[in-house]
């Protein structure tokens, strides 16, 4: 992790923020390789998740006011236990604390008095001054920042803890632009946070991260995934029951044989894994260090009924770097209550069907004067009572109850009927499945995975040997000299292959073999060197970063030659075995 | 306005965020029209202000720690006028009450109570309750969405109020990015925050927005913009004394002239003017209701030195959609000072200079049995005074101060002696330029200057008249109905577009005029629709959008037909005047 956190610092990945004021714990600064890089995850991401799959995209604001957050359940539920040091003063988490010290591997499950007992009995100390913590108060603290809009404090907001939630409260404006049509999918890439009590491990824990979410609306009783195109992908599979197994091995299945032997529980949800394992692949995830882990029942959020997480080695240990939820109606049907808004879409009945309905028509004559201010309340408790029960209206008399007081009616004043109505659809509230992919996590994964050393004329090299599609930049571009026409070509090459679109650095300064360095070490899988015989015949020396390789092409070729070669249309190898002048 | 906003919201550009909560003034949603034309509008600005100039983009935290806003001079100088009225408790921009009711055009530069004196001479009243304000405070309120990092209050944080800190504050790391060289050019696109008293006009001012900036770094001493390359660029100039004159006229001119005649200063904004010139005509601003006004001294950001707008008209009114500021070396010098890093670059000369230097040596056997404690302060005063005025040890004694103190010390006794040295360079602070986009109010105006409506078959029709390349839909596929092999050939013909990397949309739905309307509204330039002379003989009818008119093209065209139509390579009208098989 130190090799390629330095790495990541001194070639311009990421960082910590403001470190000219010391830091900030758990924010960090993506570089000009590292912006790079970001930025070709999320487009391959949007490609692959959005549209490929036809999803429309949306940009919701940041900062979100509190009514969404007590719907979500966030502001009661999004909470780390922490416990303060008497002395030094700083707070930790103490779920944290237990599980470094102890051998209880999920501490935050246990309830607040439970782990504070845990601190007493195993006399758990401050991490920084070494404090005893036995008898300091356990207690919750919510992960939202909160911040107030306009003047004064009458308005809070939160910085959003998940993008989810911007779409979701949404959901009534949306739903029209997809004319009412389940199923639909909406996708929002962008900043979401969690002010953390103890950031760690670079950019794994932040306290602001990217997500890339799309939230799926399906119609849970017809909607089907269109499964057959991933069934045959294989993935590797840590189910529940086999965490809990002392013996519990990996299954390696394919997402097919998953579904139909019940392991995976939602069709929907596994068509995602398998789009998600075919795009970790294609992005030069390590497949060997991959798998998808499923929650274990006291894990999961407080929305998700099923939810597998995307897991990546690092260091020996399991990342998770991305979730894939089946959130059921949770968020559609919270914020339907909570708000005045129409969070359901009309489900259209292949025919009309008749249904009976009850209905009262009260004497309104009779009621007003017999109750007062109190008929009209009386008249709609009698149609709701009609619509719930209507053996009410079996006797000769019915009671309801209306601003707290019981009213007895005879029934020949309610009006009562059943009448036999013509019924074109019903209103459901939509399920939701949501693939959320942690952006910082992905990319920390991509380079960890790419990160080697080799040999090379004798010196260790390090390089990353990341994928062309996401590669911070394709090709580097050099003269040998800066001199006798060289320097000139290789800037009219640097600039035809910007026109065509490709990313490209150029870098005169030190020798060859210093530069070809230089663009390993941030993984440009190719680079271009112009020599005196290229300036002689329109010739260049094209180089691969992993098999140090280099053929001859002519420069008229380049444009569509890298083009070819970052989308993976052909292969270095091939173009090696191939003569100059036959390609 | 009115017809835009509308349309925004209902075709999904943009709308209010959270209206299922009532809404929160200042925060807006982009719907999928929107989030895509955005997208499109920062890729074109990436491009031309990053890409052609060779710039690198990074990515940092919106949040950010309470010390780069002491040393940005945000604590203390990034405030509006507040007033309370005391029967609502609604909080009013007291300058915009003044500016609304009198003449004065430029209250925010007036004194507070200045303010307060003109609210009770003109009796203004609270606009949501007619309650008189006279004698109300009139306050400074800071414009920073304040929050707490971590647990308790001891960490304050910001959202930023401008991406440009976010670069500033890395400059120490950047500089080493960029081998210590200048001039070099940083850029970030992302979310910046102004907790505005009261939003207003849709997207135009709002509390979240996003911006586009550029901060270039320069020797001021040494480094020159390419100008030639902008020089003949037309511009419509309103500059600060034109404006200070009752006849003052906008000046039509070009970059190169208006930097003769010395009417813009600085030649990097110009370069940077004409930069922008070009690309807002490009992106579809329309030029006749466009501007660049220069800042007047009174309203100039606390940073700025000279500072250019480019500004809208739009119903009338102009509206800022980008700055030009020369901040000189405020920011960097302030982070310099506040903070114990280095913000200077180091200036190589030619070559070696031999410089006189004043040094002392003092005999400290002396200062210390003489002035005790103070002994160490003095020498430093000492170097310092050699340092600036070496003619003060001219005389046989000379005196400095020390932590309050004057001291008098024999010259004999400081060592002091006149050195030569050579020095090979000097550190300097860089300047920096910085265009700054409002993302939000390019796109607004860009929507603006495109809505039309024009008579199509009888029938009124709303139009964007967007370009092709932010349109958020490049192409509109429709069968004619599905059925008898259409609908197949019309899915087979989005894919194969989508595959070239063209944004499509597939409609089947209402007849073909009405979904040439739904295409004609959200500005997509063409549409192609097959109809059953089209599954006979692999043609298409190709309409486009202002002309509406229609081409039969072969469906193998496509493709490139469609990519060359939206990079303007080639126009719809060469296209209808050629027969088909002559392509």
């Amino acid at each position: 992790m130190t090799d390629l956190v330095e790495l990541a610092k001194r070639r311009g990945f990421f960082f910590q923020s403001s470190e000219a004021y010391g830091g900030v714990s758990g924010f960090y600064v993506y570089g000009p390789q590292g912006a790079a890089l970001k930025r070709n995850i999320e487009d391959s991401w949007r490609d692959r998740f959005q549209i490929q799959e036809g999803h429309r995209e949306i940009e919701a604001p940041t900062v979100m006011p509190e009514p969404v957050f007590e719907a979500s359940g966030h502001l009661d539920g999004f909470d780390d236990m922490l416990v303060e040091c008497p002395e030094c003063g700083e707070s930790h988490r103490a779920d944290h604390l237990i599980e470094d010290n102890t051998d209880i591997e999920d501490a935050e499950a246990l309830p607040l008095d439970e782990v504070g007992d845990l601190i007493a009995d195993n006399d758990l100390r401050c991490p920084n001054c070494d404090t005893p913590l036995a008898g300091e108060p356990v207690e919750d603290f919510n992960l939202m920042f909160s911040t107030d809009i306009g003047p004064g404090s009458g308005h809070p907001g939160y910085l959003r803890p998940e993008t989810a939630q911007g779409i979701f409260v949404e959901f009534p404006r949306l739903k029209e632009y997809a004319r009412n049509q389940l199923p639909f999918g909406i996708t929002q890439i962008g900043p979401a946070y969690r002010n953390e009590i103890s950031p760690r491990r670079s950019i794994i824990r932040v306290r602001e991260f990217t997500q890339a979410e799309l939230e799926q609306f399906i119609d849970p009783e017809t909607d089907e995934p269109p499964l057959h195109l991933v069934e045959d992908v294989e993935v590797t599979l840590y189910s529940a029951p086999a965490q809990h197994d002392a013996d519990g091995e990996y299954l390696h299945t394919t997402i097919g044989e998953a579904v139909d032997e019940g392991i995976i529980g939602s069709d929907w949800v596994a068509y995602y894994l398998g789009v998600g394992q075919e795009w970790y692949e294609r992005i030069g995830v390590d497949m060997d260090r991959f798998r998808f882990r499923q929650h274990l029942s006291g894990e999961r959020a407080h929305y998700a009924s099923d939810c597998w997480d995307a897991e990546a080695e690092i260091d020996g240990d399991w990342i998770e770097i991305s979730g894939y939820s089946y959130r059921s109606d949770y968020d559609l049907s919270n914020h339907g209550e909570h708000s005045d808004e129409d969070f359901t879409v009309f489900r259209q009945y292949d025919e009309p069907k008749v249904v009976e309905r009850a209905v009262v028509e009260p004497d309104m004559s009779y009621l007003g004067p017999e109750f007062g201010g109190a008929a009209a309340d009386i008249a709609e408790a009698l149609q709701t009572l009609a619509e719930r029960d209507r053996t009410a209206f079996d006797g000769d008399d019915v009671t309801v109850e209306a601003d707290g007081e019981s009213y007895t009616v005879p029934v020949e004043k309610t009006g009562f009927s059943v009448e036999e109505v013509k019924e074109s659809g019903e209103h459901i509230t939509p399920h939701v499945v949501e693939p959320s992919i942690g952006v910082g996590r992905v990319l920390y994964t991509v380079l960890d995975h790419a990160y080697e050393t080799d040999e090379v004329e004798g010196e260790t090299r390090t390089r990353l040997s990341l994928d062309s599609e996401i590669a911070p930049t394709t090709v580097g571009v050099f003269p040998l000299m800066d001199k006798d026409g060289m320097g000139e070509k290789a800037h009219e090459i640097a600039t035809e292959l910007r026109t065509n679109g490709l990313d490209v650095t150029y870098d005169e300064s030190g020798n060859i073999g210093r530069r070809y360095r230089r663009q390993d070490e941030v993984g440009t899988p190719f680079c271009v060197t112009v020599d005196y015989e290229g300036v002689e015949d329109d010739t260049v020396t094209l180089r691969e970063r992993d098999s140090t390789e280099q053929v001859r092409v002519d420069i008229a070729d380049l444009p569509d030659l890298l083009s070819s070669l970052k989308d993976g249309d052909i292969s270095f190898e091939d173009l090696a075995s191939t003569p100059l002048r036959n390609r």
